[in-house]
């Protein structure tokens, strides 16, 4: 039986998942944990080439959640798994739920394809008959999307973005909302519109109460 | 309406593939029509690229499976079905029976997985309801795996999917066997260890046959 910890960092653009995702290394790592930090897409070396070539080629949504869906085989299989098979710290920037709630909530892609690749994609060999790889926890950073527009924009004004960009962010947050509804159990909302120290409080909170962290 | 072909062409490596897809392509343009030569995995920017990640990587089935179909997804999009629009005649070596063949029948990976790759992949918004993209006419070169290895012997190095016992071969060679039992009309079965001549004129009468060429 593995004893690592997978936890995934989910939010809009903007939310403050990067912000704390170090932080949260660190504690790990003053208990004695090894940790490894990763991101999605992307992980590995193929992954990354699929991330650069998703963000960079016009491509139609089916093929961009296929390639999102193989690179993130690829990082299970390559990084995710063995970590956690040693009893390491998993700490991901990003998950299949980003691609949910961007692709699928934010674009309008057909859900039960992506259910359907999720499916394939996290069935791992070690996980009792069907049960798919998810995240242990996920820390989702909920932010109203114009406050993270405000922060992304730095002291510009909000109103340099146009209505569209901010009506996708309602949609991928809505989402975000929905996968969270799903798994009430595996996900930590987080009131990330607070101040930084607030938000740390309520990440740290939310792994000492499953007894992860002293 | 679209008077377009899509004419693929079948086999294992050494099989006379190549060697036949240019002759076709004189033979429609000296018949008048405009030919589009392209081939899989590849046949676009992002789908060449992805073709050279999955001949180089090391990765599991799965993730090549998805590379596989996303690269056929860029290439339907991009390249065939606007020729097909045009009324092209699209000549492409290799197409998804070989995905079925190599990495279904070749390497044991889940076909029903691939089935439902290539009803997502293939779904085509001008096809009447539900109808998939198919070639109109698959062109299966079949040769005894001994022969394609005697041909193909010093000729060029072996890349990662060449290099393979020739009981693989033998593999993919049931694997192509299948596919045409199901869909008969769709396949020519050539008998392609005769003499170069022989086998061209098996080609011909294929799509004489159907009328597509004088
Ligand atoms: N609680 C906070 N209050 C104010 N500003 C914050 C807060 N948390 C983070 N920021 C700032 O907001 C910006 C975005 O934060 P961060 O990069 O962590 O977001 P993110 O969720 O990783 O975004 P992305 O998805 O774009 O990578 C940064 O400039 C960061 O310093
Ligand atoms: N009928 C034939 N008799 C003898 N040799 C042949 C015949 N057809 C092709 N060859 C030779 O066999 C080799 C393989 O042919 P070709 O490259 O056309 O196969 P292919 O099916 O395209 O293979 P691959 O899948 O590896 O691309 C070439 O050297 C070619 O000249
Ligand atoms: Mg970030
Ligand atoms: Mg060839």
């Amino acid at each position: 039986m593995s004893h690592g910890l997978f936890i995934s960092f989910e939010g809009i653009d903007g939310a403050g998942k990067s912000t704390h995702v170090e932080a949260l290394a660190q504690a790990f790592r003053d208990a004695g944990r090894a940790v490894v930090l990763t991101r999605e897409p992307g992980g590995t070396p193929l992954a990354e080439q699929l991330r650069q070539l998703a963000l960079t080629a016009p491509m139609d949504p089916l093929t961009e959640a296929l390639l999102m869906f193989a690179a993130r085989r690829d990082h299970l299989g390559q990084v995710i798994e063995p970590a956690l098979a040693r009893g390491d710290v998993v700490l991901c920037d990003r998950f299949t739920d980003a691609t949910f709630a961007y692709q699928g909530a934010g674009r309008g892609f057909d859900r039960q394809v992506l259910a359907q690749l999720e499916r394939w994609v996290q069935a791992v060999d070690a996980l009792p008959g069907g049960t798919l790889r998810q995240p242990h926890l996920t820390l989702w950073f909920e932010v109203p999307p114009e406050v993270a527009a405000q922060r992304l924009a730095g002291a510009r004004a909000p109103d340099r973005f146009e209505s569209q960009p901010l009506a996708f962010f309602q949609r991928v947050a809505q989402g975000y909302a929905e996968r969270a509804e799903a798994e009430p159990a595996r996900f930590a909302r987080l009131q990330a519109d607070q101040p930084r120290e607030a938000v740390w409080a309520q990440a740290l909170a939310a792994v000492r109460q499953r007894g992860w962290l002293p």
